[in-house]
């Protein structure tokens, strides 16, 4: 019989339907990365050399050597304005906000044809460093409430651009969805005088089965009921609600924590396609006892349909411990 | 410059980013309806002639001229198990449920090739009454806490079965996400001695610019924040919580509306792949004041990606007002 079981951080509902169970090596993807691509491709606009006519205006960069390493650009058709004074507006029953705020890419390494799992350390060291300066530099803008940091890999996961980017998108308003996560936190605080987060790490190292990566400062693992299959969170262990407040030994930590989980996907699971996010406070809200940053991993294996559209339920055909299992024991290259 | 809005139901906050808009034509499918599939294909398990070699038993069928029409049989590879105890467990953080509840296919019509846009008006009362006549028999299932009636129509919507069908998963827990809107639903009542989706519906009667089809008792309209292109509602508009209570006439009159919306689909936007699900009250629940069914249609015309998993919040690239009026106008064939 299936088992459904509780999120305890979004309080979804996630049917473990063991009857419909695939083994992990079935959702291996059917192609590997394309080894033969480019170095450089002269019509990629992330690739270098296309910085000034393809591209536009760079809002941060890290060199090394005397070269850029990573580069921030705004986003050419971006979601939201950056020009612009935030509007609230209430019209009768329509509720309304001009579409300001900021929509850009990181572009995680001049190299076209890689991906992170592939880059070497220290690269993505310099990634993670971007995203925490632009986050803090994002912060100081009075209209931004939401800072979302995320990546989309692979057609599946909503990108056709090669050159391996991240993207970032700060909003003028807190979305629905993290002011429920945030009140449900609060809640879980005042009742039980600890973080949700907090609990959830500490039980999941006691238990031990839905561990995928553990570092010092960083913990990758399963969560118990994971919405799809090889859903993968990467919580902190210092107990932190905003992202931009991770300090220098963490980040390389982080770093080396979420380079190793995508090393376990790119070689487990044949590179598949994925999307992270980093899930932070909302801007405003500094050193929250009852909120905790973190990473979350979501494998494009699956498609959603009409049931989990319509009730927001999840149907996942992989056991949790099984998927961390495999990941687990990966072998990771060389 | 963008405009945000806020979905009222659902408190969904939209980026519609007209900088990015589509013209609606762009989002026609490239391929039309093979339309030299046949009729009947010996391997498919919902044709007539396999009723028994390969599908299972069924739980309701709608006859006509000493034929079925209308079948519903157990879903082969159901997500939740007919036989069994609804059991609870809390263990710690664990909250655990077991996986019982049903989960059937609705074989809409004897016919492989078609769909519902070119089925005569008749049949596709018919599966609308089906629909009623179990809706209203699970009810009677004490485990049952939630009846969701949905339609994944082509690969993009999460099928790969050709053959005219639908689902029905009768879950035993109100999913959180219903919880949430209908909360959000009795706060508006209490607030408003309203109703918030009679509400909606005459603000959008009055304001006609959103509207698709209107019928007798029916509405279809692309809501005011509509999270994706052509995302479209159908309501009715006799108040009622309950889509079991729909009545005859009313059935008839939904016929008319959803058929006639999907064959504005079929040929306004080339057969494009979409979900549709009924959204009705918790099964536990009746004649409530504040909550209202609906039926919601979801093309899938665009992918989300990591901003939307993120954050919850969608980017919608079309004007809900120009959809409208592309789909009211669109011609329907003969």
């Amino acid at each position: 019989m299936s088992e459904i079981r509780q999120n305890l951080v979004t309080k979804d509902w996630v049917v473990i339907a063991t009857e419909r169970a695939k083994r992990p090596e079935d959702f291996k993807k059917k192609e590997k990365l394309k080894e033969t691509l480019p170095e450089y491709e002269k019509n990629c606009p992330f690739c270098p050399g296309n910085e000034t006519a393809m591209s536009p205006e760079e809002t941060l960069r890290i060199d090394r050597n005397g070269k850029w390493q990573v580069r921030l650009i705004p986003n050419k058709f971006p979601a939201l304005s950056r020009i612009g004074e935030r509007i609230r507006t209430v019209q009768g029953i329509k509720r309304q906000l001009t579409g300001v705020g900021l929509h850009e890419v990181v572009i995680e390494t001049p190299l076209h044809n890689v991906t992170t799992a592939l880059l070497p350390y220290k690269d993505v060291c310099d990634i993670i460093n971007a995203y925490k300066m632009r986050y803090n530099q994002m912060l100081q803008d009075k209209r931004i409430e939401m800072i979302i940091i995320f990546k989309n890999h692979g057609e599946a996961a909503g990108t056709s651009l090669i050159h391996p980017h991240s993207q970032i998108v700060a909003t003028p308003v807190v979305p629905s969805q993290v002011r429920e996560r945030f009140n449900d936190a609060q809640q879980y605080f005042d009742e039980n005088l600890e973080c949700v987060y907090c609990r959830i790490l500490s039980e999941e190292l006691k238990e031990g089965n839905r561990i995928v990566t553990e570092t010092k400062h960083f913990v990758a693992f399963i969560p118990y009921a994971a919405l799809s299959p090889f859903h993968c969170w990467i919580y902190p262990k210092r107990h932190s609600s905003c992202f931009g407040d991770i300090n220098d030994e963490e980040i390389l930590d982080f770093a080396l924590n979420l380079h190793t989980t995508l090393k376990k996907y790119y070689y487990g699971l044949d590179n598949p396609d994925f999307n992270y996010v980093i899930r932070s406070a909302p801007a405003d809200l500094k050193d929250l006892d009852f909120f905790h940053w973190y990473l979350s991993i979501v494998p494009r294996l699956t498609k959603t349909a009409g049931f989990e559209l319509g009730s927001g339920m999840f149907i996942n055909a992989s056991l949790p411990e099984n998927d961390a299992k495999f990941l687990r024991e990966a072998k990771i290259g060389s």
